[in-house]
């Protein structure tokens, strides 16, 4: 039992994009090991070993173990998608709310954090995640009631980005994964790193971030390929009818 | 016109969830009472006989008698759930917004803050709670138009948590209450803590503040209780299929 | 291409609410001049005109020319609302993200950031208004797939206030426009003060702000408009449950 966290750590040369899914139809992530409460020993064990593992993980000492995995998660340089065909529960969900985004199966997937039903709580990062996705009167509900999240109630409060017809879900992942891997590595930190300076309410240092990370972005190859798609009709009214399509060519 | 506090005050042992309703099925809370802008003498009176009522209320100098009213509802350790059968309105609405969670039945419900068309504004906390709940763009629209969200429109936009079916509604927020209500009270005190500790985004104070609310639960109960979850079927596939049912038994 | 920020600076006593909508029936704002990629001169030379034209505007040298012309439009003193019957693509979608609110006609509004596919990113502060509409995951979803947004993804997004049917959404927009514009200004500006004061999570410190605008505005007018409204029938039953006819009077 130890989480083997450099197998994430992949060049962003390489992978720009992962997308979890679980090759069982039902369950993404079930939960944490009940061993974890039952002995106190696997836990600890546990976390010796990701520690010897991960000598240079950054660890700090308040946080525990699922805490310290699922902020490496988070900050994969890589983005992130979660796929939801089935179950995620309890430290399963907090591992899904750890990713970039998530898009459940309508009809199949249900998420929920059943912890305070065992006499614990969600602490895997689970309250910071949730509040931070859905807000506290709606976290509050789903953490004190332990009750599951079908795929429309998910998109409805926020959980994951949509709720997809189980048919669609696949192609759609894919074809958003092929997207985001078809950008320059560059692009893609640019627009992550913006987005989390991103302050509520607005600040003016988040705007002197995404203006400091757009400025060297205006290179000679961005210049070039503008060229190329104001040839190809790009600020022609047909052009611009159906930019997506011109831009995907 | 006198706010009892602690009435309020009842010891958390005691109690963990109150649910708010009201016995008129049409109003909720209607609003405040216009005597408030009509005689300034009936809102100074209230505030200096709530005040004498309420001794070691926390009221700062800075805060008006309604806002003191719904923080100290908000600052309540019980878990409190709003029950929005009819019309809530003005200080009604804010009251409301002070609770945990919020259910409104749809064809029945309705929430409004009229006062910017008294020439007034919202100022029992309402500007604070809606921008929290809904976001600043949502949040001036329905403070400048004050016209009144029915429940579908309050919960596409997070006015409150769902809109149920009036013929649904009692057994939802009964079941939701029951369930909260079996939890041990240190359970609920360290989800409400941890949820309230969570930042916008997420902070390592924050995980830190979960992780040490979880380590203190991980006790012999617990572990008793997960063994008794192994036995019955926690972590085999059949029973995790419907891990609700199995933790409600 | 001079961006002539004084044209909007109109006394805040003459106009209340600005309506910002496309006389063409297609498109709300294309997007940025792609001559600010193609050629580095001509956003140099927009930037120098609009300094010069604008010798009063806050431009912070760490800022960019669209970031300071949307900062400023998010700044003006009006309620400014935008009507999207189009598409609204790039710096068309964040002019539109700084309005105070937005409302989409449902088969006819699109919204999209497509600078990922041109090799730069969203910088005219959309990663900013974005993530504080809408959310880090998914603003991260929009921002890199560069997929158009319809009417109603956008509204259960966030992106916009609401979808209304393209048959309505004029209706809508020139009624909540002159509810907004018939109120003091003062009292719309109390308003905006307030909403824009509220912390996530919710801080005294705002709380104090808004009990600060609230008290002046307990003026003898305010007392003579509830004496007209008690005496017309507020706070009787029926005059209570059709309270915004009443009030609309």
């Amino acid at each position: 039992m130890t989480y083997d966290l450099p197998a994430l750590h992949v060049a962003v040369a390489d992978v720009r994009v992962i997308v979890f899914e679980s090759a069982d139809p039902e369950f993404f992530i079930a939960h944490g090991d009940m061993r974890f409460v039952t002995d106190p020993d696997v836990l600890a064990a546990a976390s010796a070993a990701t520690l010897a593992a991960n000598p240079d993980a950054d660890v700090p000492s308040t946080l525990n173990l699922m805490q310290v995995v699922h902020e490496e998660v988070r900050a994969l340089p890589q983005v992130t998608i979660g796929k939801l065909n089935g179950l995620a529960r309890g430290g399963g969900n907090e591992f899904l709310m750890a990713l970039d985004m998530r898009f459940a199966a309508v009809g199949k997937a249900g998420q929920a954090q059943p912890e305070v039903l065992l006499g614990i709580m969600a602490g895997g990062g689970g309250t910071q995640y949730m509040t931070s996705l859905i807000g506290r009167a709606r976290t509050l509900e789903l953490l004190l009631s332990a009750q599951l999240a079908d795929a429309e109630l998910a998109e409805r409060y926020g959980l994951v980005n949509r709720a997809l017809p189980a048919d669609e879900i696949d192609d759609f992942v894919t074809s958003l994964a092929r997207r985001i891997g078809a950008l320059r590595p560059e692009i893609i930190a640019a627009v992550e790193t913006a987005v989390t300076a991103a302050g509520q309410p607005i600040t003016r240092e988040g705007l002197s971030t995404e203006n400091s990370l757009l400025t060297p972005l205006f290179s000679a190859d961005a210049a070039a390929l503008a060229h190329k798609l104001l040839a190809a009709g790009m600020q022609t009214r047909e052009g611009e009818l159906n930019l997506e399509a011109l831009l995907a060519q």
